[in-house]
C-alpha cells in the first residue's frame, strides 16, 4: 500500500493496530456469547471487556517464536488479563477470528467506497444536466460520426455508475460476513448460536455453511467488482485524455496556477490525473487473477489465500477509494470548451450530416440506393478535395430537384440530433 | 510493499530516500557529461558534486504546489546550491532522469535476486546428490506410476532454476539501461554522448532509440520473468504440500520447537511456508497483465505506466526476493522421510511394477497382446480384492511357464528404475 495512493482513512483501516483491534472485538464478542450461554461467569466477562488489550511489539516478539500470528495475538492479550484469560479464544479456531475480523475491516472500507461512488454519481447527474445541450461531435473509431452532447456522454457515465453501485452493494454485502464454525466448519466445539450472536453484534451477515474458512468465491467476486469499477473510471479517463489531445482540446484537466506540466517544456498541460487513473485501473485488473486462484483451496482449507489477501484487500480498496476521489475531483474541476467542440464539429464541412441528407431524400420518394448514390460522391469530393460538403449539397442541381434550401438547412442543423436527449434522461431519472 | 514480505535491503532500495538519491546520481552524472563537453565550468561542477543534496520534506512541500515530482525534486536540490544551480537538469526532461534512475534501482534489486537464485540453485544441486538414491514412488494424476527418487525430482528443479537464471539474466539486463534523449527521444537539446557518458558512469546499458521514455516491452518482459520464476517456486512448493498430506507424509516442513501449527488443534504441523509461496506466486502473476498493458503508451509517451511501476517494481522484486529466500530455507531444513517413501511405494503390493512384468514376458517371446492379457487380470484382482500383485504374479502358473522366480524377483526391484539417474545427472552437470 503506497502512501502516495492511499488516503489516511484507508491506511488506518488496514493498519496492524486496526487488524488486532478488530480481532479483539471478535474475541470479546465470542466471550459475550459464551457468557450468555452460561459458560463464562459474569465477573470474568466483565474483566475481559474492561482489561483485554494488546501491545503491537509484544505480539511481534511472540510471533517470531510461534510462527503463528493468531497464537501470538491471543497470548499477548492473555498477558493483559488475570485468570479469566483462559476464556480468550475458547472453543474457536484462528480463522474464526481472522475471517470474521476481515469482514469487519472490509465493511469499514466499503463504507468509504460507497460514499465515493455516491459522490461521483451525484456529480455526474448534475453535470449531465448542466451540459445537456453542450453539443459536440460523437466519434466512432476515432472518426467523426454524428453530433451528441457532452451532457449525453456524462449521462452514459451516470448510468454506468448506477450499475456499479448496484454491483458493489451486492458484492460488498457478500464479504461483510463472519463465521465462527470451528476447525472444519462443523461447529464441533462451538454452537451456531455463538456465531449468530457474534455476527449480529458486529453488524455482519452469517455465512450459512463454511469449511474452516469462508468460501473464497465471495472475495473473488468482490475483487472482480472493484476491478470492474476501476475499468469504468479508466473508460471515462480515456475519454478525457482523448478529448485533451492538442488537435481536439475540447476539455482540459484543471491546471493549477503553480502547477508544472513538464520539467523541460513550459507549455505543457497534460492529462496526468486521467493517465494516473488509467494506470491504477490496470493494477486493479491485475488483482482479479490471484483472487480467482484463491478459490480452489484444498479440502477444508489451506492458507495460500492468506498472503494474497494481506496484500490485495488493503491495496485494492485503498486504490479504488483514491481513484474515485481523484476522478470525481478531476471531473468537478474539468475545463470544458464548448466553442472548440463546435469548431471541431464543423471540421469536416458538414460531412457528419450526410445521413440526414440521405434520409431526407428517401423521404422524398427516392430509393435508398438512388439516394445513396446521389450523396456518396459528394462526400468523396468533400474528403478528397477538402471542400465543404454542405456547400456541395446546396450546389447540387440533382439534389435541388428533391429538397429546398430550407429543407437542406434543416439537414445541417445539429439540434435535430439532440432532440431525443430529454427522453433518454427521463429513463435515467436525470431531471 | 507489505513489510511482512519485504526484506530490509529491498525496502531500502525502494525507499523514497533511495529514489531521490538515484535521481541525484543521474543529475550529477549529466552535469559531469556537460562539463566534459565544455558547457559547465569546472568550479560549478565541483560545487554541484560537493553540495547538491535534498531534503525529503522539502520535496513534498514543493510537490504539493507543482503537482510534478521531478520539478519538486530539482527545485529542492537547487535550494542546496548557489549560482551553479542553473546547471541542474540542464537540457534534459524529467523522464531522462526517472527512467535512468529506475534502471539503477532495478539493477540494485536484480543483484539481490541473482544471489537468491544462485543460492537456491546450489542447494538444489547439493540435495539432488544427497538424495539421489532416496527412492520414492513417482505419481502421475495423483496415482502411483513407477519409482523415482527424491533426488531426481530435485534435479528437475535444479534444471528449471538453471533456465530461470538464464531468463532472469536476459530480462534483467534489458531493464538495466538508461536514456537521456530529450522530450521525444530525438536528442534535440542534448547530445547522445551525454547519454552514453551517464549510462556508462552508472553501470547501465544505453537504449539505442527511445521515445520520451524507454520502451515498456522491456519492463513487461522483466515482470513476466519474475512471475515465471514465482510460478516455478509455486510448482516446487505444491509438490512439498502434496507430499506432506497426512496419508502421504514423505516430507515435512521444518517445525520449530516453539512453533504452533494451529491455535485450536495442538497436533497440527502444516506446510504454511509452502502455502505462503503459492499465494505470493499468484500475486506475481497478477502483475503480468498490468505490465503488458503498460506497453501501449500513446505516441511519444503518456504517463499511465508510472503509477503501475511505482507499485509493481518494488512489490514484485521484493516479493520474489522474499519467496526465493523463504523457499530456499524451507528446502534446506526440509525433513525427508525415506522410510515413509518406501512404505508408500509398497502401498499397492507391487502393482507399480506391472510394466516390468509385461516387458519381461515380451522378452520371452510373447506378443504384447498376449502378455498384456496375462498381466492385466492380475492387476485387476490386486486392485479390487486388495491382494498383493507381487504374490499373485509369483503364484500364477501361467506366468511361471515363462519367467523363473529370480526373474520375477528382479521385476519387482526398484533399483532397476534408478539405474539411469547418473546419466541424466551428467547431462545437468550434477556430479
Ligand atoms: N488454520 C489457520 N488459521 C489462521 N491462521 C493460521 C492457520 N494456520 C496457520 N496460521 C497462521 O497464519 C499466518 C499465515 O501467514 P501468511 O502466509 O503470511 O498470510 C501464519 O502466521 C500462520 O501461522
Ligand atoms: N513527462 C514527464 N516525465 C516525468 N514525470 C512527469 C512527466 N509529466 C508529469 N510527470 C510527473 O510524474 C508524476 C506522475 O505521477 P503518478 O501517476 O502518480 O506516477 C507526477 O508528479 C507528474 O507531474
Amino acid at each position: 500500500m503506497l502512501p502516495r495512493y492511499a488516503k489516511a482513512e484507508m491506511r488506518q483501516i488496514w493498519s496492524m493496530e486496526n487488524q488486532y483491534r478488530t480481532w479483539l472485538d471478535v474475541e470479546i464478542a465470542i466471550d459475550e456469547a459464551w457468557a450468555k450461554r452460561g459458560l463464562i461467569p459474569t465477573e470474568d466477562l466483565k474483566a475481559i471487556q474492561e482489561h483485554a488489550d494488546f501491545d503491537l511489539n509484544r505480539i511481534q516478539e511472540i510471533e517470531a517464536q510461534t510462527h503463528h500470528d493468531v497464537v501470538a495475538f491471543t497470548r499477548a492479550v492473555s498477558e493483559t488479563l488475570g485468570d479469566e484469560k483462559k476464556w480468550i479464544h475458547y472453543g474457536v479456531t484462528s480463522t474464526d477470528v481472522v475471517d470474521t475480523a476481515n469482514g469487519l475491516r472490509l465493511k469499514q472500507a466499503n463504507t468509504i467506497i460507497k460514499e465515493d461512488l455516491q459522490a461521483l454519481h451525484q456529480l455526474l447527474k448534475e453535470q449531465a444536466l448542466q451540459y445537456k445541450e453542450t453539443v459536440m461531435i460523437g466519434r466512432t473509431h476515432g472518426v467523426h460520426a454524428e453530433p451528441t452532447s457532452w451532457g449525453f456522454k456524462l449521462a452514459r457515465w451516470y448510468d454506468e455508475i448506477t450499475r456499479q453501485i448496484r454491483r458493489f452493494d451486492e458484492a460488498s454485502a457478500a464479504v461483510e460476513v463472519g463465521q465462527i464454525s470451528g476447525a472444519v466448519g462443523t461447529f464441533a466445539n462451538i454452537s451456531p448460536e455463538v456465531e449468530e450472536y457474534v455476527c449480529h453484534k458486529l453488524g455482519l451477515g452469517v455465512q450459512p455453511i463454511t469449511s474452516q474458512v469462508l468460501p473464497r468465491d465471495l472475495h473473488a467476486d468482490y475483487m472482480a467488482t472493484i476491478a470492474l469499477i476501476g475499468s469504468s473510471l479508466e473508460s471515462f479517463a480515456t475519454e478525457i485524455r482523448s478529448l485533451q489531445r492538442t488537435e481536439i482540446r475540447e476539455v482540459q484537466e484543471f491546471f493549477d496556477k503553480k502547477q508544472k506540466g513538464s520539467s523541460a517544456m513550459p507549455h505543457k498541460r497534460n492529462p496526468i490525473g486521467c493517465e494516473n487513473i488509467c494506470g491504477l485501473s490496470r493494477v486493479l485488473r491485475g488483482y482479479v487473477i490471484p483472487s480467482y486462484e484463491d478459490i480452489a483451496l484444498w479440502h477444508e482449507r489451506d492458507i495460500s489465500h492468506s498472503s494474497v489477501e494481506r496484500i490485495l484487500f488493503p491495496d485494492a480498496t485503498s486504490l479504488l477509494d483514491y481513484m474515485l476521489k481523484r476522478f470525481t475531483n478531476i471531473l468537478r474541476k474539468l475545463e470544458v470548451y464548448p466553442e472548440r467542440m463546435k469548431a471541431n464539429m464543423d471540421h469536416t464541412g458538414g460531412l457528419i450530416y450526410s445521413q440526414r441528407v440521405l434520409l431526407k431524400l428517401i423521404d422524398q420518394g427516392l430509393s435508398r440506393e438512388a439516394a445513396y448514390d446521389m450523396v456518396q460522391p459528394l462526400t468523396a469530393r468533400a474528403w478528397d478535395e477538402g471542400l465543404s460538403f454542405e456547400k456541395l449539397v446546396h450546389d447540387s442541381a440533382e439534389i435541388g430537384q428533391y429538397l429546398t434550401k430550407e429543407e437542406l438547412d434543416d439537414a445541417f442543423d445539429y439540434r435535430y440530433h439532440l432532440r431525443r436527449i430529454d427522453q433518454v434522461y427521463k429513463r435515467l431519472g436525470i431531471e
